[in-house]
């Protein structure tokens, strides 16, 4: 038997490989699917099925891309109408060498969502493994949210008879294979450690403590995530399969007058540098979203109509950032800047900054009662556990949406829970017209670090 | 948390690399350890602690050479008097970063056995992890009879009561992490599916099946191992520490008239082709051992005290058989004959062989009441479980020991379960001046397929 | 400037990837042309043109594979009509970043070959490096039978005019950049060493020691190379363009019951195994080719319109296997035989086999004048150069045609240089129904190595 | 015949891999050895001897280290006393496989300096390959300054004749291998281009076109290459022999907190990131060089005897800055801070800064004449081909003892030629109490690219 776990880093997806003789099977496959193709040529292995636990909303599924390359049969959950591939029953069983998996309908975090039961038929039919997309994860549970507020506590109740009734049932022994690790947006309280069982999660999982319905359904009713416009295109995507990539984009080096002329022309510009970086000098309305957090944020900002340019700390950040975005299916990534930002200053070439900010001189700023608008740009559970006293709320990915909440574009100060959201935010107030603004170094951690008062 | 599992191929040997915050500790270290310093290097962490589940008798622990390179403190089992490293008491516990390891006594393998169980200081103290070593495999147990048939008994008893009363008690929920895969001479039933739970265990390992103390320790009694002469090697060795290595071994390229210089000046040749590549022709007196079974064969057969040369079929093979070589300390590979065994055909030198027989054609003569000796070379086991009639039987380790059991140096007929071992057997023959000799194609595999004959 | 050079092993060719600033240029891509791709990314570079030195005969070009995951513009030489990309002028001239290269009209091992001369704009335009394709070597130059023996004289002649008055005269310190290394179906003297310079092989280039055109066409016409039928389809491939490959093909493991299931249903199996253990026992009716044989071999025998099975020594083995065969064309490559020859003697199916014989036991048979058929399958050039007596020479290519030349199905005792060639031609001798065949270890090497007669 | 060119970035430094048959050797090995010893194991080659072109003042040689590990013997260029390995005399020949080398005294960079001819016994006596060390580069001829000014034109004289007399006499068609390319220390004006010859040189180096002696040594005079302090560690080490690694330094993940410990107890921090990175915050009294300008500039600022601490952009990039430092023999590289500088930010910890300030601004400031110091911290060539007017001269390396030419400690801006070297600049001024610092972003690029006002 050969078990592959492949982590998508980023967004922490967790896809895999299984084989047994010659015949193996993935479950939810990314885009950039070489690595199963490869795994399946070293152990010579026909990749026979591809598994989806669901319509993933936060990252293009790579199931029509690999079967684009191995012919495999693709599987779906009940209840959509996938344009492509097959839907599954509930309960149908699937044997591949040695090994067998049985489909499991485990709705709750969407409707038509399946886990993945495998038994090893060398040994008897107690199952050993099971795979729960983002039903069940490593210390949370997956997000009951998506069909809106009216649903939520349905589909909290149908999540907790898959769980409950469906997957805990399997047996304490049984080794837990989510979808995500700790770092998604599907789930904010996934644990660091990767390897559970059901038991482990009995016991361990903050969730599954609520083992009363009621109590459970409250638990996700009382949540608040984030949902991005992208999920749109995500489950647009997923559902009618997206394009197929003949080979992942190759970004062309481009100098600053090349790169110049591509903005000119239309194309947006992402800067994926760190705040600290980014707030000193940049392009003039340039996106600021910080390399390890395109695959959360890029979505929310970045259009799929337009040609797509980088500018990064350094080039070798460029197969990082490829990958990223191919993985929220832009594709047209047309160039990075050479030399990075350092070659542009040295073109003498016009550029834009904001003001870095110490959380000691806001204190001072708040306590001269200085004229600003003090903005959080965290999520909502955030903001409600706590702020800076005189500070407005709008969560970051809202923010082009919400800046009549920000009346006059006087002096901002952004923060959020680290610098790197509010500098985002402050990318986009930029872009906007906004002129003077700070963003928080350090931010709500170093707020409360330095011990400086935190209203509710 | 990082967990790392480094499996060491041919004695499927498992390691764990295990870190938490800036701290890592390395579980039972093979001697190439190098891709543990990479870990630590790469997550920056620092090497704590080693730990070593029990004094292996199959292969050279990396400790003292990992030591080496990081200032990490070793730590044994109790009951043991080694020559470096520190002692262990039962409970005592470890803390790296966020992660806990408390040592358990359990005995049973070997006395000073011991398994570390892992609990996450940040849920709670309920264990997640447990590392056997040689206790708890995959479906199966470790073998009792290392200290001889007077205290098998005794061995199986302490490894009942460090099974059924220290190990499981830990919940089903727990993920077992053993020191072998399968195809360890630890353990000879050990799982191909190498993820496994305490409760798995419990429910799918066979001897987990005999829960009573009485019918466990009979089925441990009936158990036939082979004990091979190397284990006291690799025991000194990793009771005193083993020799501390600058780099691995860089054997040289040589030409036929080289490599036939260093054999006359007394070095040892291994010869790793397949049986059906080597009986054909092949240098005189050389051992044959194929590639792959010199993790657990080279130990049998080669000195310690001369240098080693390979043949083997192509040069990209060298780097596993150097590391194979190395696992059992054997430090001193001279080199390997370049252009592999054609080369030296092409010089005309001299070459041995001996002849290959199918199973159809050993029936054939068997019918035909042939004079020859059939030698069954396989484990006491796999004869008790039924061989060719009129065959005699030795196992291929102790051959050398009792060729006066092969009365006149007549026909030879060597067959084992697939003509793997059987091929050593005949060139250890061919060494002690048999002369005509055939190794079975398939051997008793294909004996069995062929739907001939098998006699108990 | 990025200078690539990208070797090809098994016909040791050579292709280029030259950059410059944010572009970049590919000389004879090879098919499995992801390296210049992964080159390109992470360079930052745009492909722009791919150049063919001539329509290659001996392999698969890449250009079409490659033109269709990047865009670039393919160019050919001029003189022949190909239905793909543009041709070329003589001194057509393309600039790539501060680079440009030259083409130069070359002809002489085909008409249209062309020569590509690369200058450097920030030096001056003395000329820096010079692609030669198949018309230069380093110790050797390209052959002129390619049309026929009665285009050769002049074919030498126009390459001599190539060499002497277009390419020599670039100068001495020009750095040489041919098609091929040592290894080469396209020259046989070609020299161990990669590194030249016109100058190098102006004087140690032993055929450019030809100075008069007289004595270069003569040396030209002396040679002899073989023309083996699978040029046709290369240059067919290569003249139309080939199908674009999705991935490599990814061959099954296969059980031997599955592996003789595709052989009875038509696929056509190859055996990568050496002579040695090839002869033993192998799979009735199977093409015995060494792995590193393939490049050169598999063209003469293998059909373009059937499955391919391999037999391999070891599964590592299949990557090297798989390129090898893809690069000839070979697209459907079915599956492999799962645990190798062993597994087969482990069902006890049917195997075939013949003799490896000495060349001592050659000599003795030779001496006793004992009936046989001596049968020499080295090359034309290599049995003029000296043969064993009683032999019969047919070129191991054309064997298959050419079995009248061995009128009866007895003895067949084969050679070549080492037993190689041999062995092929022993495996398809045994295809034709011929019962009793020895393969002559050594062969001619060992023949002369053990000093016995040579006749011419 | 296997050729290596192994290139260490930072210093562009090249070492070389020559290997025939069964035996190698090793030119100029950098520290980090691992390397050679990996393509000797892969090759089946002895590493036979190991030479040095001559003892570097720019890096520590890794010939001790590699002897120990393969025991080669190492050989020195004459007129010096080493204090291990062999010295060499003018025209000793050495020959490995089929392959020899020539040793040439060709003085001039320093006086034991030697070069080294290859020439292939398969071919004839006629060198193919010549590796010059510092004497000859692409594009460039090495410094002559090294033995202070006094000496300059003599040594100038003597490296006219080595390379006029000794080296460009063994013909234009020789390869060139020289132990630099562009970016080192050792020669300002080396080109892009890695590939050449003795001819294309003659042709194209601008240096060598000096044919007569006079005008080269003139030419030699009116350089000026920085000399910095480590250069004498770098000679001491390379002539006594550098310390043994056992393996490379593991630094260790530090929380702010365990950094901020390590400071206090006396450890040295250099900042990699960026300048614009740099300057808006940064931990107090750190050096900031950024990453790529380690190799040049750490020597001149980090003390050989106190442990370094690292922040850096991100973790991905430690194995890069452990190599430069361990190239200039820093081996106490004690841990970096994890998570960045973002981590420090946010636990409220104490910042520094400093202001970057487009061109623009300083024309502004300028034409106000702003009262300022304004510092031209570029080499002394450089400065003399053009600088900002009312700017004082002072090469960052020399800038720690030179603060009084900056009498009071009001605004200063600082500027180089890119913002790297003025912003090291800028580090040291904080670390010495200048509180109001200006970097220029852009630099003198940048102004010039502005078209403001240069002077001389």
């Amino acid at each position: 038997m050969i078990f592959g776990r492949i982590k998508s880093e980023g967004i922490a997806h967790l896809s895999y490989f299984l084989g047994s003789g010659n015949e193996a099977v993935v479950i939810d496959p990314r885009r950039d699917c070489q690595i199963y193709v490869d795994m399946a040529r070293k152990n010579g292995m026909n990749i026979k099925y591809i598994f989806e636990t669901h319509r993933n909303e936060d990252y293009v599924i790579g199931s029509k891309q690999l079967k684009n390359l191995t012919d495999a049969d693709i599987y779906h959950g009940i209840n959509l109408d996938f344009e492509y591939g097959n839907t599954l029953k509930d309960k149908q069983t699937f044997t591949f060498g040695s090994l067998k998996l049985t489909a499991l309908h485990t709705p709750g975090h969407t409707d038509e969502s399946m886990s993945y039961v495998l038994t090893d038929l060398n040994s008897n039919e107690a199952p050993v493994m099971v795979f729960t997309g983002d039903t069940l994860f490593v210390g949370d549970v997956g997000r009951t949210d998506l069909y809106g507020p009216d649903e939520t506590s349905q589909m909290a109740s149908k999540l907790y008879d898959s769980i409950f009734n469906k997957i805990l049932p399997l047996g304490d022994e049984v080794i837990l294979c989510p979808a995500h690790g700790a770092g998604s947006v599907c789930g904010g309280a996934i644990s660091e450690r990767e390897h559970s069982t059901l038991g482990l999660e009995r016991i361990h999982n903050p969730v599954l403590q609520k083992t009363e319905r009621d109590k459970f359904v409250k638990h996700k009713l009382a949540e608040h995530h984030e949902y991005p416009p992208y999920f749109r295109k995500m489950e647009e995507y997923n559902l009618r399969g997206p394009p197929i990539l003949k080979c992942l984009p190759i970004p062309q080096m481009l100098s600053p007058q090349e790169f110049r002329e591509e903005m000119e022309k239309g194309a947006i510009v992402v800067d994926t540098r760190m705040p600290h970086s980014f707030g000193g000098a940049h392009i003039k309305d340039t996106y600021s979203i910080w390399l390890e957090g395109l695959p959360s944020f890029a979505g929310w900002f970045l259009p799929y109509d337009k040609p797509i340019l980088l500018v990064m700390e350094e080039k070798e950040q460029l197969d990082r950032a490829v990958k990223y975005l191919v993985r929220l299916g832009y594709d047209n990534i047309k160039g990075f800047l050479e030399g990075g930002i350092s070659a542009w200053y040295m073109e003498a070439l016009p550029v834009d900054g904001f003001h870095l900010i110490s959380v000691h001189d806001l204190k001072r700023k708040l306590d001269e009662n200085e004229k600003m608008v003090i903005l959080d740009v965290r999520g909502q559970d955030e903001w409600e556990a706590g702020h800076i006293k005189r500070s407005t709320h709008v969560y970051v990915g809202n923010l082009e949406d919400n800046l009549d909440k920000l009346p006059d574009k006087c002096q901002v100060v952004v923060y959020c829970g680290s610098a790197r959201r509010s500098n985002i935010a402050a990318s986009i107030l930029k872009r906007n017209g906004y002129k003077k603004i700070y963003n928080v170094l350090g931010s709500m951690a170093a707020w409360k670090n330095a011990g400086y008062e935190i209203v509710k």
